[in-house]
């Protein structure tokens, strides 16, 4: 019965999904591997249509924590512990590896000059941390930022790590890679967007009440904060001021930062 | 010349500091392992005095970027590649690591019933994951939290993750763990303290203008909260509202939403 409903993976299938562990084949391929229960069950709840599970890779044990399995009916398939590792890539499977499609980007024309009304969006310069990527994705997405643009050096919005810590975010907002994020900006600019940098030296973000129609608010690098010429062709530079005791700590995390600077946006 | 000064490491001391990648032999040694230049050379800033470095073991082609290392004499080893890995339990070791002694814990009664004026501590309840715990660290220490109390379930802050997540600010505020998290926060309750637990089904949390002068603020688990004893006995529960947009995102990452507590508490 369960064998006839939820075949065994052939051994093709974990030899050709294994390799979007690599950004290379997940690019080639349009495709993108997510672990465990929590992280699947969250692209499952939140993927546009069924369409966009390509495959869901499950060891026995797990196969009752799936949700709404009968909608997915000839996309499960049955695996052992080795070939969980094999997929993961990871000395530390959970036994369950989901296989999405990415989200059709909407094409870098579509935010800058298309939408209308306030529009936020978040840009991120050489943010090269996986973990910060997909949290800073999450946190984009709860508060309704219009669209997410990546500049050179930031992580794969589609690496494993990155799509752990999206929680399922990646399917809820618009997301782009630019190669030259100085002259997409330029160009927002001239649309009329106002290009605000977080700067370690940068202006209180208090002292901004309003904030314009359409705005970009630009993240970036962990350790060297945003590029120069990104700084340089900016409108303002804004920084979260430190506690009368905070002295010693050099920076933020960058997801911490992003999420502080959108709740005054969006909430103040 | 090289070889007096910085002498090749002992196998035994190899040996005996790789086993700190277990908590038993952190908490028993009273220390902990830091990998990597970034996070090695913040813990040297940031630590309260040289005695707190233990050794620094470093592969030769990175003694150069050490900074003041006159200052460390004798306690410097070069290591090769293979022990790098021996020490940092990673095939993607950094050929730097530092041993480094545990902060002395204020004891439970110091922010209780010592500590006058405003005074703001951090809870963490179950908050499982070290890189989180050690990025709340370090948003903690920024926003001049004056405490952050560990609940059962929380990751170790000595965690090399946590460690490197925390970028030096494991040495710059007091942090302490306890058994029983609500008796705690009861004790600290009758002494005073108002207790604030972040909930998703709390109170929108700009309703609150004024906060009390001695107050927690209550971090739950990722995935399921608060727990219900420490809900039960709180003051006030609060919420961090989603935009418009985000009505499908389930949550914000947990350092996250400290980030955006602390930003409103101490700055708004």
């Amino acid at each position: 019965m369960t064998a006839e409903l939820y075949p065994h993976a052939a051994k093709g299938q974990i030899g050709r999904f294994a390799k979007l562990q690599q950004k290379k084949f997940r690019d080639r391929e349009g495709l993108f591997l997510a672990e465990g229960l929590r992280t699947v069950t969250e692209l499952l709840r939140h993927m546009p249509d069924n369409g966009y599970l390509s495959a869901l890779f499950v060891e026995p044990d797990q196969l009752r924590n799936i949700p709404h399995k009968e909608h997915l009916r000839g996309k499960i398939f049955l695996i052992d512990p080795e070939e969980g590792k094999r997929l993961s890539g990871t000395s530390t499977a959970q036994g369950i590896v989901g296989v999405f499609a990415q989200q059709k980007g909407p094409g870098v024309q579509t935010v800058s000059s298309v939408s209308e009304g306030k529009t936020l969006v978040l840009a991120l310069d050489d943010v090269q941390d996986p973990g910060n990527v997909g949290t800073i994705l999450r946190t984009a997405a709860w508060f309704g930022v219009s669209a997410l643009l990546c500049g050179p050096g930031t992580a794969d919005r589609y690496n494993p790590k990155a799509i752990r810590a999206g929680a399922g975010s990646v399917f809820c907002l618009n997301h782009y890679s630019v190669d030259n994020l100085q002259r997409e900006l330029e160009q927002m600019q001239r649309s009329g967007f106002g290009i605000f940098c977080s700067s370690l030296q940068g202006r209180d973000f208090r002292n901004y009440d309003a904030r314009p129609d359409r705005m970009v608010l630009v993240i970036g690098n962990e350790a060297n904060g945003v590029s120069k010429p990104v700084l340089r062709m900016a409108d303002h530079h804004i920084t979260i001021p430190r506690g009368i005791t905070g002295q010693g700590i050099e920076s933020l995390n960058a997801a911490v930062s992003t999420g502080i600077f959108l709740a005054k946006l969006t909430l103040f």
